[in-house]
């Protein structure tokens, strides 16, 4: 038994449907893509989907889940105040159990905004393991490493990386993967990096870390070191082992062309970058040099949504902005970084709608008053469409959002955890100290 | 009679409510605002709203509205090319019922997302005017003067103009006022500038422009005539009317000072500025100065959206992202420029919650997975919150949206209708000379 997405419009990379199609899943894959009435066998489960379309599920291609428990902690303020004033102290106060229910919050916003699939880099990673499991999404997790060097605090940290990679690469029929992730070459001594891509290597999973996202990070790296961030990962070997790198905002030319020749993915965060005021990365100068860049929301605390649907739209508002040029970064380019870029990233078949393609598949309403009339679908996508527009999200062949109900948790009882959770960081930020 | 939102969080500017309150509502104005529970007389209509937040009606500053019906016509397209290769072959092809059926379309948008009050510039103005009556918003209209001198081009295109004023100004209880609008200083010469400075003095009306859009079209002008068009509309005394310029993405020091000198207000349109390749304009030098700075959305054809909640997170991350500061345009200034800015600048008591204020009220709930937890309200507001969460929305104390539900027109009919439509211009696209 199958299921059928019948009478759909269907976008994918390089490909856009001229007229409507049945996509037919059977057995987790796209099973077969036909003229509409023709899929159905009997015993099919068929929807109408007629003023619809359907997209691969997105990628968000870096994020940290969890925080969405932190949403609107604070904003309006730059990076390092933001981090070291309010978001460390509150994450100090976080238990596992304030993961898992802070992951299971952002993994539904996701997952109703058509997000099929994360890379997440965070600590208590089997909160947020069974957050991922319990939603259904797919997911590449990663726990943060920080360390000065392989000291003692170095091993238990690359230890517990481990750890994670143990339990969780290839978990739940391989819907979870994992990557070794040391947070920042700023947060991690060379030793440390070294150590984290040999632990990669040894288990063929992606390193994923953060780079240069702040000028003054770079700047001060530079002054010290004498090279650039990016080129220090070059010249200890990291950029050997596959590589996803967030953010890569301040990367010069010579940069640029570091990531290109080591096959690194740029994970490119562009709401967050601007909210935090650290600027627009150089994308289009990335994608001329042959750099693969997918598209990620960061986390909740700095975005403050994890939502692709407005991560696309601006991200070509910002390139297009920052240029001055409005044919930089078309909505075709924006759509196949938070597809098959994402998918190219983790070196996963996902990303796409072809027969013999995961069954990850996103339906999206078409005739809401905001979007009407449609000239050309990949341009309604992205700057009309809005996440709630979102109609059935498939997953490895099973519906996690079906008509807009949720078919695998309790809104009502993750609101509720939220919000007493909630209460005691508020309580535990006015009250240092108090909070457990 | 009156209504009473009861027990609801308020924002409204320069105070954000830290309990919940009743909002009692009776002859179109703001009656009361107390504690929960008390408002309400008997025969009262009363609105639980437990966990949600009123807010004033939003003000979208410059639009064309009509244009809803060329979204998404083309996309990644500089401003000149996306004028003159598109827009206007196909504005050449609209009807007045056109305009109305696109108008329409445009409100249902904007009403759903929150906006109570326009500011519009466009032809068939008549029909606009019919769409306003209909869907229920508040609008000043204007007719996009274009004439490159007071001949019987000119003459003819100031009469249209007058003609929107005495039929429109005051209309529908005063719902509805116009102004007059000379499209651009490069659009219309000197002599019909000024009389159009002299009709709208006569009818007490503001100027609405388009003002230094584009950085070649601001190139040009000042080439050819030594001084910015901000500096030309100054020498010729058309700033001593109060005037609406919208966009003023390239504005120099001395032009930003003469802005404020002469109170004009500024109509910011940070996504179609962006879209178009124009840039980001100077909104913290602008503040600085003194200048009223209200927002707007443009026309969908430049947006792609009429939604003044992507609006205001586009608003704030662009100009954190320029200007590489992420204290710039906080939250509460991103709402004030979307409420009681564009009121200021239409001389209006809209854009507030005050007692006494016309009760145009927007109630939007904050229950949802990408809006919780809620540490700060304007936060959730401007960052998290979607146009979609809107629940209700009354205007001059009628509800144009109730519980989600449209209340003045069918959704269905304009669907529709602007199918019909857009299908048309479609083919009078691909075969130019031949649609009606």
């Amino acid at each position: 038994m199958g299921t059928v997405f019948s009478n759909v419009n269907v976008w994918t990379p390089h490909c856009e449907s001229t007229a409507p199609v049945d996509v037919r899943v059977e057995g987790g894959q796209i099973a077969a893509i036909t003229s509409p009435g023709s899929a159905a066998s009997p015993g099919d489960d068929v929807l109408d989907c007629a003023g619809m379309l359907a997209l691969p599920g997105l990628i968000n291609a870096h994020t940290h889940v969890a925080m969405a428990l932190l949403r609107g902690c604070a904003d309006d303020v730059p990076l390092h105040t933001w981090l070291e004033e309010h978001v460390w102290p509150i994450e100090r106060m976080l238990t596992p159990d304030d993961v898992y229910w802070g992951s299971v919050l952002g993994l539904v916003e996701m997952v109703r905004a058509g997000t099929t699939q994360i890379v997440d880099m965070y600590f208590h990673v089997d909160a947020v393991g069974r957050a991922v499991r319990d939603v259904g999404l797919r997911a590449n997790l990663s726990y943060g490493i920080v360390a000065d060097s392989m000291d003692d605090v170095g091993r238990r940290e690359l230890e517990t990386a481990e750890g994670v990679v143990a339990t969780w690469h290839g978990a739940c029929g391989g819907r979870i993967r994992a990557a070794v992730a040391p947070h920042a070459v700023y947060s991690c001594g060379e030793d440390v990096l070294q150590a984290a891509a040999k632990l990669a290597g040894r288990y063929t999973v992606p390193i994923h870390t953060h780079l240069s996202e702040a000028e003054k990070e770079v700047d001060d790296w530079s002054n010290v070191h004498g090279v650039s961030p990016v080129a220090t990962l070059e010249r200890i070997g990291v950029l050997e082992v596959p590589t996803l790198a967030a953010h890569c905002v301040h990367v010069s030319e010579d940069d640029i062309e570091r990531l290109a020749a080591h096959g690194v993915s740029v994970l490119h965060c562009p709401c967050s970058n601007a909210k935090l005021g650290n600027g627009v990365a150089p994308i289009a100068a990335m994608q001329r040099a042959g750099v693969n860049v997918a598209l990620g929301t960061d986390g909740a605390a700095s975005n403050n949504n994890l939502d692709l649907f407005r991560e696309m739209r601006t991200a070509a508002l910002l390139q297009k902005a920052i240029r001055r040029d409005a044919n930089i970064l078309s909505a075709d380019a924006v759509l196949e970084m938070a597809t098959e870029n994402g998918a190219r990233a983790l070196g996963l078949a996902t990303g796409t709608l072809a027969v013999g393609a995961p069954a990850d598949v996103v339906v999206v309403d078409l005739e809401c008053a905001h979007v009407q009339p449609i000239y050309d679908a990949q341009s309604a996508l992205v700057y009309a469409s809005h996440s709630d527009d979102v109609v059935d999200v498939m997953i490895d062949g099973a519906f996690v959002v079906r008509e807009g109900n949720l078919m695998t948790v309790d809104e009502d009882e993750v609101r509720s955890e939220v919000k007493v959770r909630a209460g005691r960081l508020r309580d535990g930020m006015a009250h240092p100290g108090t909070a457990a």
